[in-house]
């Protein structure tokens, strides 16, 4: 039925989840609103951890700053508490004001004490820069928006110019959200690792591919370089019990993914990791002063780094493949991969690696 | 005329700059919006820099989380990047993204190039809870008070319950926006360091002034205590010669100031400090690829951290004395340092430290 | 019998722990060697979390980077991988490099699997610069030293002028090791926070003491002042049970009991604060992927907050009680403050304070 | 003369420097002091920033923490201070505290003043865990090593299987020291960004060379595999004017190209960056309280930034390439690349990429 991931380009040996998507993480869902015309092309996207009142029950979290050009809000707390206690909202960069005020009006409404018999909330709320392609400057998108993002959440959604990427670009070249997942076992169990970016950095020539540099024989074989400013948000999901610490090290395993796409985390990119578990979950009124727990020890903790890497390095693959080209404001106009593919012969775009082939799941219901 | 600082608590025995306010330093400008009746007891202050377009004369900065339950936006790049770009905005905890797309829309006003020609712009905005004396779940901020606020900025400015922190408390006591300076001498050269604190933070009995335990014999004789929430923005500001690193550890120095009111940091304390300086400019369109500038010698920055240390505890002493008791929403009463002077001696409340008077600078004009 | 911390200030209102030593924690032991003559006044201070093999039995830690002059060795991996696996070793600046064979020695002496079967392990070693007391440039620390302050450690032990702080003053006054512990009661349970420091921070005129600035007095009297380099290293432990991110919470609460005594962190100042909690133990040959543990929730971590900053500032107060004067290379002097107390009227120094004295524990066996 | 780094593969489009060697970089200078039997395989491997004395005019620099399994001495200061005053001494994990201990010997004998008249002095020793091929328990290094080290070196430098690298594998083939440089050109000058790495890290089969997936195909064909701890020391020197904080960011690029080797930064590994230049020196007795100095524009980083992820991917290339197989303790052996290459096909192992090959910067003298 093609509601999973079918980006045709396999990333590693790991084995993905069975849409290799996010929301392969049981319990994780995600949402989009795109507000998308000739003009204007930005929107929302949320990520929701689990399906209940997050300020009611938190889930540890950590965060990996890899290049702090960036205007994401919430991570501060992220760090000195290890929780998130809302969804996690992605937009355009001017916009993360608002987005953080519909969302902050989100949480008050579902949670009557805060603010009064409570303290009050920590919005998360991470952005990219699509104001090459959009009116950036309108400061288009409203509160109502989140809501909306956080309504249409579901297991299932859309890859590619939706959401908080509707207009982005990376390397150049269009993108927006990629998604993916892998499997890792523990002590004979099953635990899924997800990823979702909001993928908008590089500079055009530099993309690389499963290792194969098809950035630079695009830039060779064509003249759209321009010099790019952007960022990339990026978040991993768990089922595996760790602690917030353990998490901050996930996230920083992006900074491997990001590195194998040809990045190199740029001065103008806000290069941002966030990573949650959804296996414990903190009470926001305890019954008592402690909490129990449980947790993977560091020693075993490698499949998950390792796994991180590739699924970050997937999900942004993914959010290429998925694009589409996009004209935007002023008549800029950003080419998708698939398009430059049209160009230029397939085997040149490294698409004929018929070696890895054997290893691509079975991805039919 | 009174127009300084009036506060009679004098803290060490630095020199205290003409006005005691962070305005001292040349440039620099404060300016509040007050909303304040019997149920909303709120608003927002502004910090400016320096009173020219601060986004293409960006000046450096450097910035403390010494607890971070807070939800400060924009210091992710100020650690990265090392300027501030923006005026600097205080308010309320929930109102921290609606002050900032009023600051980003202020900044594009003024800017048409951001997000066309060029990048985007990093707001700074900080922020106390001040729930327990104002509608806080109303969200009465509005974008166009960042604008006001900015724009009533002078060098003289009210302290106490005025601004951002007209709803604060401090260790169960009425306080809000407090401000105070320090002349450091170097090479010769008199300069300036200068401080503001919206200050919301700390237990009722906990509170000591210069060195006295004045919280302890209130709460003893009293019987207002109640459980604190709260969180203290610090702002220190100078015209000495300063790189990013430096300012970063000149406004760690607030955490020694927090600690001798009786503070420790608390759980659910944000208790952030940026400092900026305003002897260089970092141009957003450079003439070339460097730039020179002068800077402070470590070895020589000792005054400086002990001036920065002792301009805090003022400036939190200053938001206690310039307060005045308020009664906010559903009844909630939340009395001043001078209210229970007038209850209880003088003397036990340490305003008869006789000894120290002879410090005190001539206010006079 | 006066084994016990006799130190007769004391700092706010918490509850001592039996001896108000950190020891009073269950398992916590101390032990010192101690090179003083004429011309050599330096030594070694073993803080050992438990009495079994630490390299086997982590335990979880965090710590606070103050002010990072500072040559202690070992917290890069504390901060990452939240373990302590050795005993905690405190001495003179340039013996860290010595100190810290001796310890890989002990430790791969009890553990032949390190570096065979197993990876590597991670010294601690912590110091200050006790120079101007002692001849730092011989290098008088040798590897023996560590195995003997590992194995005199013990339950009780000897506070001032021994061990790593044999040669240490702090602000200008002779100093050296203190300790001090605080009880904090959860859920009806006692548990115990404990606090050794190696003092030898801040400048001659600035030690306050109870919130009074005796220092001021004596600078006053005297006219022993010079400039002072020096630093401070804090180790705080507990049998409340905690993660490694909470307890690098609360090793930053040592800010705030270095700030009251009249310090702020000067610019040549080592000052460095470990944390540990004794309450859960993290094997490193462990049955398998996960580990289930008890930690307490922030929600109620304001009470082990208030006694960590009050029990660093008792510490740093017994460190400079129990000092004695001490003559040292080439002449130089350093008075201890019982010294200068016999000089100047008790009640300037800040030992008449009557009204506190109802708040002493009774210390009698 | 062969006197340059031949490695054969090319990384990347930069242009090299004339040797291809950390030592491009005016001033920089490496030494080796190698202990290789069939027991023993480690050493000391030294760079000094320049060949005056540190102490005196120490450079500007940063650091990142990529993952802080790492018992590196010194970094703790780098990041307060922004600055090193030693050379930088790389060795076994085991060996760090002989090798700091011989390296503040060898400051304090070429600086009389340190403790006495002016403060101490901050080693820098990196290290990474030999074990699995030498002795590391014997703790073989000895002080006098450091010392033969920094009298070793020179701007033409061996690499492979010497010095500090010795006995360091990555990806579970034989490696060690490895260098390399490229050419940035800013305002029409040419400038030099060189790197030297200890290259320990990675699992046997996640080996990636130039985006070719080399270890895999090794893992597929051999069965030498075995489960790898390690860690990696990269150090960046250049002459670009560059602040402390700017050479953080550039030592945080070391990210990417450990992420495109096909490392993620693994539980055990401590992945350690150190960025230096040249350009700026600070005085330790300066001559006022101010200094004057220049410094690249964040604005114009970028290609500093591209150029170190390409750097240190290539390095650790260079680092494979130039290692041989070696027998050491109990009989165990790592085969090199160049041993693996004889086994298999070449064009296996990635090095007919004849595409690229146009793009060999010309080495002959």
């Amino acid at each position: 039925m093609g509601l999973e991931n079918d980006c045709p380009y396999i990333i590693g040996r790991g084995r993905r989840g069975k849409l290799n998507l996010i929301t392969d993480v049981p319990g994780v869902k995600v949402g989009h609103v795109t507000v998308s015309n000739g003009y204007i092309n930005t929107g929302v996207t949320a990520v929701l951890p689990h399906g209940g009142n997050l300020f009611k029950e938190k889930v540890p979290a950590g965060c990996a700053i890899i290049n702090g050009f960036g205007k994401t809000v919430g991570l501060m707390q992220v760090n000195e508490i290890g929780t998130i206690e809302t969804p996690i909202i992605l937009t355009n960069t001017l916009s993360v004001g608002i987005a953080s005020s519909g969302l902050i009006r989100y949480m008050l409404e579902r949670n009557p004490e805060i603010g009064v018999s409570t303290g009050t909330v920590n919005p998360i709320v991470a952005e990219c820069n699509d104001g090459p392609l959009s009116d950036l400057r309108g400061l288009h998108i409203k509160e109502e928006y989140v809501y909306e993002a956080i309504e249409n959440a579901g297991t299932v959604f859309e890859e590619g110019c939706v959401g908080g990427g509707t207009g982005m670009r990376t390397m150049g070249i269009k993108a927006g959200i990629g998604s993916s997942s892998r499997i890792v076992e523990l002590e004979g169990k099953e635990y899924t690792l997800g990823c979702l970016v909001q993928s908008n950095f590089g500079a055009f020539g530099d993309l690389v591919i499963g290792g194969d540099p098809v950035g630079q024989r695009i830039a060779d074989a064509k003249n759209d370089a321009k010099k790019d400013r952007g960022s990339i948000i990026i978040i991993l999901a768990t089922d595996i019990p760790m602690s917030d610490r353990q998490l901050r090290r996930v996230s920083m395993r992006a900074a491997a993914g990001i590195g194998r796409m040809g990045g190199y985390y740029s001065n103008g990119s806000g290069d941002i990791a966030i990573a949650f578990s959804t296996a414990n979950r903190i009470p926001h009124e305890p019954a008592g002063c402690f909490i129990n727990s449980t947790q993977i020890l560091d020693d075993y903790i490698d499949p998950v780094f390792k796994m991180a890497a590739e699924a970050v390095e997937e999900a942004i693959t993914s959010a290429l493949w998925h694009a589409e080209t996009m004209k935007g404001r002023d008549g800029n106009v950003v080419r998708s991969l698939r398009d430059y593919l049209g160009d230029i012969e397939p085997e040149k775009l490294g698409l004929d690696k018929k070696e890895n082939e054997k290893t691509v799941p079975q991805k039919k219901e």
